[in-house]
């Protein structure tokens, strides 16, 4: 492939992964730098994958049954304070308004770094009966964490999110609703992510601040290193006691709602970038990648060729496939590559000698192979190319967590795993002295105790007492 | 219509129009107050509205070209002070942060009231060459402007919007783009929210902050005051010289890049609330409606009913129409008091004795009629039902704004119209003094200078001067 343009400009992957993936951000030009450190800015191609992700989740969430509202961006001071838990897991990061229209304000305003609070102080003035539940909202925002350490999608002082906050009768339901948005997360990597995602409940240590269970989707990345790349919380009613939601039951008692939280943000655009990418730029997953496929005309001013181009567009997009035709006065390679790095999954190059015998070539981005195919029912082969794509690169992101998810039953059989970089598969006693240890020794986390519990072993493979849990730690974003 | 339930909360619309407004957006469940002044909580009803709303423009603007970003939600106050007329303007009611993370910031930070800044910075770093324009970009967000007087959608501490923010290489393109954008939140008007907007051009005094020219849609109320519904601003280049941002032309020439940006708002909400709304509550326009048909069941235990009901519900729905069937336990009364106090334009009633005739009564929101039609076809009765409300609505209100919008040739005559309410058309020699004047004695404001500018006297009828353009004054939220 046509890498001797600008793709010299990112290293390579294998070098230095950090480098290669801040690289990737600007050259591909989904984000640039704010003046505000950890404030970034998203461009329009970087944006465009947010879009694909929100529609596809919007119509999730509506399709069962949530509704979307808006809460206030700032959050009083005094209304912060009430859950304890919760204040002091994000007291520490809070970006506040002290000063508005030129007075100072006395109930300092916190910058939502998440919105429980608003959530639970609405809910209390809206639910009065068993009659009002469930409520199912969420919103779609931005929220604010002053991070001292901040990189582009996975560690922002501000991001973009969902984030869906309900409340049900019966602790049951609550918990089915907690595990209910879970899957449709893990489904999102499954159909438009092309990201096989391990499924689970984070520790005691690890969990939500103020949630009583915290649940997660974990992926593992190129360099073997994991990221949390979505949760959902289920809050009992801790939440409702501490701001005074009530309801009257059927029985006629006065009983307080159980709760759940839970949102995906645009750190899912950092996952996608470090499972796919390659020395040669993004590899976006087809059915979210803003350009699926785009046509490259070669020797342009040749009669029929701009023309053909466009013809093929019209027949792509009728079966709704995103296509761009690259017109502009630059050369086809400058072109290649400039596709490249923006890791559209399908090229198509046009020129007059394909097109005297009725054929083009098209190019896959995710292993570059590059054959050639008639111009009849090239509708259908794209529909094709683009869900075989799909497939390819799911199949290579799980056989890369296959792969790298080995068993340990020793901290040096730890040490090893986390260190040469994948998840370490480790049965765990559930003590949260063996949880530090691990950190404290090889800087890995557990991610999560995975749904599927089947025990490796009947130690704890930290201090050997009886195990609990299968469990598993990488180093992670 | 039965109005004997909730709807008597409802203040009466020619009592007190003020009381009558808050009562609809309480009653409605469109909005809810928060513990913060001015910042209300969009609750899942309003928030469908602004969909639908986001729904049409960001098609609008996908099919002129614009790709949307996200720009920080905070602007340095060292950025904010680049451009004089601008932050003059908007210092007044910002709301500022100074503490993160605990620590004092030092180069404080503005919580966005508008992004001219923050965009133009960016383009700084984007624009290079004649090659790099025109830069088409949008941003849906919220903004915040701590203002002392709020009301609900109509002037809020913090209100979702768009704004749109671009960059060209000519004036004129950068002109054409000003009144392009306005045409199409006209046509948003016309298509979807059954308002008829007055186009024109704001005076020096009414204009941006830091605009050259304001272009804005206003709409006349039902008390007959003016609402500005959204404005298209043209910058020249005095952004772009401010924050340097420069680029080389065709002639090899180092240029500057003319400027607009535009927007609209939740405000639209409120409009939609003032020009439709009667004493029984909101009157949606169909094609902005959350909920465009409510089926109630009559008699819902006989047999067939509830069955037939959702049978109805899904030709609609093959229609793309959006359904909702109430089959909850509430009586029929207190479910067509609620439907008519959330304004859905239609209502289909099915009963027993309806059902033996194969027939259903169909009630229309906005003028109460009510008649029986086939279930044979009532998927197209229905689409041709919305279309005539729909044209009805635009009807009326086009009928109050050419009624209510009378000529003057003297303050007199101006007073008696602003004072009974609408506005008072005038010939103005452009003068600012003249301007303030009919605010200073009648609190009204210049709406606008109207694209149709047909003179109707010679003379400025405040100071009898030359006239120079037409003017329509008003007052105005």
């Amino acid at each position: 492939m046509a890498n001797e343009f600008k793709n010299k400009a990112i290293t390579s992957r294998d070098e230095d992964f950090a480098q290669w993936y801040t690289d990737l951000c600007k050259k591909a030009e989904l984000m640039d730098y704010s003046d505000v450190k950890g404030f970034i800015i998203y461009r329009p191609y970087g944006y465009a994958i947010w879009e694909q992700i929100q529609s596809y989740l919007d119509k999730e969430f509506k399709r069962t049954g949530h509704q979307n509202v808006y809460m206030p961006s700032v959050i009083p001071e005094s209304l912060f304070d009430k859950e304890k838990a919760h204040v002091e897991g994000f007291a520490p990061e809070t970006l506040i308004a002290t000063i508005g229209g030129g007075e100072e304000i006395k109930d300092r305003l916190i910058i939502r770094p998440t919105s429980e609070c608003l959530f639970t102080d609405h809910y209390k003035n809206i639910i009065n009966s068993y009659r009002d539940l469930p409520k199912l909202y969420n919103q779609w925002c931005s929220v604010v964490r002053w991070e001292k350490t901040t990189r582009p999608f996975l560690r922002g002082a501000e991001f973009l999110w969902q984030e869906g906050h309900t409340m049900h009768a019966s602790e049951d339901e609550a918990r089915e609703e907690t595990i209910k948005m879970l899957n449709i997360y893990d489904q999102l990597g499954k159909d438009l992510l092309a990201i096989p995602f391990v499924k689970g409940k984070k520790t005691e240590k690890e969990k939500f601040a103020g949630a009583l269970e915290t649940y997660s989707i974990e992926a593992l990345m190129h360099d073997g290193k994991g990221l949390q790349c979505g949760t959902s919380h289920y809050f009992g009613n801790e939440f409702s006691k501490a701001f005074g939601v009530q309801y009257i039951d059927k029985d006629g008692k006065l009983k307080n709602p159980h709760q759940t939280s839970w949102g995906v943000s645009t750190r899912l655009i950092g996952g996608i970038i470090m499972v796919h990418g390659d020395d040669n730029g993004l590899v976006l997953p087809p059915y979210v990648a803003p350009i699926q496929v785009v046509i490259v005309p070669i020797q342009m001013q040749k009669e029929g060729v701009a023309g053909k181009a466009l013809e093929i567009k019209k027949l792509l997009e009728n079966k709704n496939i995103r296509v761009k035709v690259d017109l502009s006065d630059k050369t086809p390679g400058w072109k290649f590559s400039e596709y490249e790095v923006k890791g559209v999954p399908i090229r198509i190059e046009v020129g007059p000698r394909d097109l005297a015998n009725n054929v083009v070539t098209i190019s896959k981005r995710n292993d570059g192979k590059k054959e050639t195919y008639s111009i009849d029912g090239i509708e259908n082969t794209v529909v094709g190319l683009l869900e075989k794509i799909h497939k390819e690169m799911y199949q290579k992101a799980l056989d890369n967590l296959i792969e790298n998810t080995k068993e340990a039953h020793s901290l040096e059989e730890i040490e090893a795993i986390v260190n040469k970089g994948g998840y370490a598969k480790v049965m765990w006693c559930g003590d949260e002295e063996c949880e530090n240890k691990v950190k404290e020794l090889y800087q890995a986390t557990s991610r999560c105790m995975p749904f599927e519990q089947i025990p490796i072993d009947d130690k704890c493979a930290i201090c050997g007492k009886k195990a609990k849990y299968l469990i598993l730690f990488a180093k992670a974003y």
